[in-house]
């Protein structure tokens, strides 16, 4: 099967559905929409490559386009925003063939369907490269101010939205991105700042306190630990994995809340100075972020 | 020299100039920008691959950086809108280092400076693969009407914005994105369809048609073609390269101006039906598209 961009890009423009703020679907330079006086726009970007965000000769693409949408989604729950709109790229390998193409998309559609929000745009090219996929998601306010990492303050309380660990054995691929707990969370207005764990849980709290000028510390006993940490077959204990493996996506946040919603666990508390200490029956030590980072 | 991702983003972060409408800046999950009331919100992604769009062993990080948000400034010309914001992504070869990183930086902004609009986010990793660098832009109508590509109508001119073809020989890293000129052609009112040219003019110009639901005739003697076009070494014509070749980005648009600005040149007409002809003092022939097309 010889198939080409134009075959792919005419299916894909099949697949919107109008709807009424769009005013130039895709098919354009540009996608237009007609956004909501006074709404807060809000915009970020995620990319998952091949080799390190999945793994092509295991993952399908349908899971990988999932994959992708959700990270972009997980953050607009940790903004407390709505997803409004999405654009993507595909660098495709060549010769993967139209119907891996458009079951990428249909990867992203599955996420972004729960949320009724459209893929107005895109960028396909095929290459001597492996898989690279990027969404790009437009969030709106809709009526909660958006909370960020920075406005943490000492006397609030930490919380995690559920148990942490060993994503890698297969959560990291299939995680639900936590955005109406974040819009309730956020309602309450006792939530201060707010990541979604992507880099572990260490280095996610380092960015809070580093953004809010403010010190923490987290009890030991009082995280929860996914079944997964247990199950990882290496040298780290699970408490490590808890604290140091990446791609949970749970939220991490700070504040007062009067009443916990069911899954979230209060995990320590924010102190003044910049230190992150782990408390535990030893006493207490820093916590080192010890999560993902690249090196260039 | 070991660096890290988080050294970069620092980095990164500490470039953004604060603007009055950005109400969250880049380094949290999302950044947040107030949107002005009643302003059409146009959005859009493109993207760069090593030896595709840009050879690395060649280009500098500076000239790729350019080229993918000039890439996306050209999509903004052609539908008469302002940038507004951008979000990137990057996905380094392990081991090229911080300043490779900041140089790609570096060239998004030298295509963003002189249209004064800040770089609001993104996401970088590293990886065994080669360079993919991708560019979303937002665009605002600010008083235009944006133009689409399927507006033209029959008795409507066919024009370009300057000459065409072997842009390959350099001009396809170093284009100026005409996104003045955009504005200043929609502006008139008489403007009905518009596209840059990417793929290449005979590719852009069956873009309009099919979406218009027009044919067209193109004059062959009119066709401004480029220098570079007879310096191809190759067995195809400067008139062929400047009707197929890809990434000139000068404009094609449709519509009845009443005087031309410098540098646009009328090179034929919509007509009813949906053939593309070209004509030259033999006759006229079907006009084949043969510009890019990515084979997935």
């Amino acid at each position: 099967m010889s198939s080409a961009e134009f075959d792919f890009l005419n299916w894909l423009n099949a697949q919107h559905r109008p709807a009424a703020n769009i005013v130039v679907p895709p098919g354009d330079d540009l996608a237009a929409i007609s956004w909501p006086a006074g709404e807060l726009l809000l915009v970020g970007v995620d990319q998952v490559l091949d080799g390190v965000h999945f793994d092509s000769a295991i993952h399908t693409p349908r899971q990988i386009g999932r994959k992708v949408m959700n990270r972009n989604l997980s953050d607009c729950a940790a903004m407390a925003c709505l997803p409004a709109a999405a654009v993507t790229t595909a660098a495709l390998p060549k010769g993967v063939g139209l119907d891996y193409a458009k079951d990428l998309y249909l990867g992203l559609r599955d996420a972004a369907d729960p949320f009724d929000f459209p893929i107005i745009g895109g960028d396909t090219a095929s290459w001597n490269g492996r898989l690279v996929l990027t969404v790009t998601i437009l969030g709106r306010s809709a009526g909660i101010t958006p909370i960020t990492r920075s406005g943490a303050k000492v006397g609030d309380d930490i919380y995690v939205t559920g148990p942490l660990g060993g994503s890698i054995l297969g959560r990291n691929m299939i995680f639900e991105p936590r955005v109406k707990l974040g819009r309730e969370l956020a309602a309450t207005g006792n939530v201060h700042a707010m990541i979604d764990i992507s880099d572990g849980l260490s280095r996610d709290l380092e960015h809070i306190c580093q953004l809010s000028q403010v010190g923490a510390e987290i009890d030991a006993v009082s995280i929860p630990i996914h079944g997964d940490a247990h199950k990882m077959n290496d040298n780290l204990s699970p408490l490590d994995h808890a604290l140091n493996d990446g791609e949970d996506h749970e939220l991490l946040f700070a504040g007062q809340l009067k009443a916990l919603p069911p899954g979230v666990v209060r995990i320590g508390r924010i102190v003044g100075g910049s230190q992150i200490k782990i408390l535990d029956k030893n006493g207490s030590r820093p916590l080192v972020a010890g999560g993902w980072e690249h090196t260039l």
